[in-house]
């Protein structure tokens, strides 16, 4: 929808700068950089949402007096679009006129024009309104933003629909006490830890769904890859042959996935050197084996679950062995997993589920799920559980679902893998941790 | 990703099945309805999670007893494809095997392989994942899946960016005591009522934002047009030059969903008898006018907002003096607005702010938002905030913000008025209300 303004010059956005050659435009943004060039010549930097523009503001423009603006400051600024090389998108627009719309009132906290952005993780995070300004903080969110909608957009190709359910819940599908308590007029309601009951109800109705939405883990410690809030990209699908038909479903997702991404945030991709993974197969190893390849390298205490350095010593060696930067590890125990998880037929000891791991992180949990009603209640018994409590769950059950299963992709943890960055918090706009609640 | 099973017949959809005349095909779906035609021939119409699938079993094959099968049951049932025009999809199976995925156990509470579906709302609600098989149930929520896909794609379009913002904040964003509170470790936090601070933020970063959804809103009462959860479609964009902007993007965004949408759910629409609404240019009438026109039916008790009779008197009068079926209702008064709209520079008693009335219903409200930063801080004061507690909201006025606004639309509310629901429960997958918490 481009925009014609009232004096008709075109408003034009940084990227589509180059189609405007000797055109009289008008384009608007925030003040970026101001530099003197010597002899009454300065560059007025903006920057328009999209990128960087740079603007000629010769010495005969005498109407304009340079002081009156700073750096934050919103303008609109109309001149003679002219192609130069060495400016952002090849062009440059020599300043007939500059409408201040909203003035910036103190100066920054931190400088945001500058190549790098050398600002420490908490100055990052109390800021982030304007640490998001800088164009290589810009640019993670711009990727990561391509990356949601081209899982939505792989999966719809091959026939899914996408789901809006509840965040407010009557109980924790995924076990364990790491839940928030929401008071709900005069009862107690619970955070949804992620959306699997829903989805599962709604493989009865449509056979494959996905939802990217909000999950909540009220996990009381602070690390490198945890957040107490996240995206969750999830997806559920029935019937299934068996629940090597879901890795493969996610094994296509992010080939799809990585292939388009350039088609959509080439110039973020490069401003952050970023080194696409290339996919072909995914390998596949039991939890048995990938113990086994650590013991290798070290004493394993936990034989039930990997560590993160576990996690990292399986990724460096499948790369080694496979040149894959991700890796399926299968058959976790079944104390590991949660009550809904499809036990293995030929040991009950271990599910029919698996972790992705990527570049030494896990970043999705999935596997088949229980379908039989009698099953089902079984093993809630067995967990402790009251299958009273989970009457409307259980209708699936009780009415007739197809063998299924699905996973949960974190957001933030593969646009972390993805961009190579230290901490979670940085792939996330406003991250919630057990310490930090704002902006 | 079309799969060939291991004995090499295709594995087809309903949708696709008069592509595969004469050929051997294997599908797979619950049992909808089994129907004794005499002579020992049967229908067996499949559900799969597309549409209907006939399937004719003939007397000679002894070796199928219709008796082991009941509805509900999953079945993936192989045999050859034929053209046969009074069968859905213009074609039907000729049964040769049967093979069962999954049992049913129990017979389902009320039909839903009849025509219509005659289920009260109570058990609607109460058995959601199995009324939800009905076609008809299973529609609703197509056609709700492909306006929120619509939303975004008709945004990306015009060069939004998705966000995903923190659904546990630290103040409710849009005033009044309806939020719920979390407990957060040692603190309590609020769910978000919207995205609206860090959507604002965002567009200081991108220019033009969206997100779709979970919001919350604490209201202690239960009515046809109200959810305790619900999912907003929400943008926010700068700079603009007025607020009339924003009107003009819901403009075009409604009249590109409504386009599109037959392209994506045609069979759905067909299914509900959707009478689509015709967008050309959305009447603006201000508030004042509004309550004129209502006047002149009723008396009006409360100047300052219009209530639901009032939303459907102007509606009413719109649709008979210009057709159309949407109506913007302008310059909403002050006192009514949250602390962050701009007030009218010509009268600040009202603000630069937008209801859209759909057939007698708000759907969407929006307007302009203050991005001075003395302006905001003297607002919140005269509001009795402390502006303490918007610190690093208050960063983006203090560091240079556009003149900018946005709108949410609630997409159960947008739902409900296109399909002419009479309640919201039936736009809502799993509605959350004071009363209902399940499933």
């Amino acid at each position: 929808m481009k925009t014609v303004s009232a004096n008709q010059h075109l408003n034009v956005h940084a990227c589509s700068l180059n189609e405007y050659d000797r055109q009289k435009i008008t384009i608007s943004g925030a003040i970026y950089r101001i530099r003197k060039l010597g002899g009454g010549l300065f560059f007025i930097v903006i920057r328009d949402g999209e990128s960087l523009i740079q603007c000629k503001l010769e010495s005969n423009e005498s109407i304009i007096s340079i002081e009156e603006y700073s750096e934050g400051d919103y303008v609109s600024i109309t001149g003679i679009c002219q192609k130069e090389n060495r400016a952002p998108h090849g062009a440059e627009i020599k300043v007939q006129s500059i409408e201040i719309l909203s003035k910036s009132t103190e100066e920054m906290p931190f400088s945001i024009n500058q190549k790098l952005f050398e600002v420490g993780l908490d100055s990052n995070l109390n800021f982030r309104p304007i640490s998001l300004r800088h164009p290589k903080q810009r640019a993670i969110f711009a990727i990561q933003s391509a990356i949601s909608m081209l899982f939505r957009q792989g999966l719809s190709l091959i026939d899914f629909t996408e789901i809006h359910t509840p965040k407010l819940v009557f109980a924790g599908a995924e076990g364990g006490a790491n839940v928030f308590k929401v008071k709900y007029f005069e009862r107690e309601l619970f955070l949804a830890q992620s959306p699997q009951f829903y989805k599962q109800m709604m493989v009865g109705v449509f056979g494959k769904v996905m939802e990217v939405g909000p999950v909540f883990r009220a996990e009381p410690h602070e690390t490198s890859r945890h957040l107490n809030e996240y995206t969750s990209m999830d997806l559920e699908v029935g019937p299934i042959k068996s629940f090597e038909d879901i890795m493969e479903i996610e094994t296509y997702l992010l080939r799809y996935i990585f292939e388009e991404l350039p088609k959509f945030c080439s110039a973020e991709l490069k401003l952050l050197e970023v080194s696409m993974p290339q996919i072909n197969n995914i390998p596949i190893i039991k939890m048995s084996e990938a113990l086994e390849i650590i013991s290798k390298n070290r004493k394993i205490k936990d034989r039930s679950d990997l560590d993160p350095q576990g996690e990292q010593i399986i990724c460096q060696y499948i790369f080694k062995e496979t040149g894959s930067e991700f890796v399926f590890v299968t058959h976790y125990p079944t104390i590991k997993r949660p009550v809904y998880a499809m036990e293995d037929p030929e040991n009950n000891e271990v599910t029919l589920s698996f972790d992705l791991l990527f570049r030494g992180l896990e970043i999705t949990t999935g596997g088949q799920r229980i379908h039989d009603y009698k099953m089902q209640v079984e093993k809630m018994k067995r967990l402790g559980y009251n299958p009273d409590d989970f009457v409307s769950y259980l209708q699936i059950h009780k009415y007739g679902m197809p063998p299924h299963g699905g996973f949960g992709l974190g957001l933030e943890r593969l646009t972390m893998q993805l961009l190579n960055l230290s901490s979670i918090k940085e792939a996330c706009l406003f991250p919630r941790t057990i310490n930090r609640i704002t902006p």
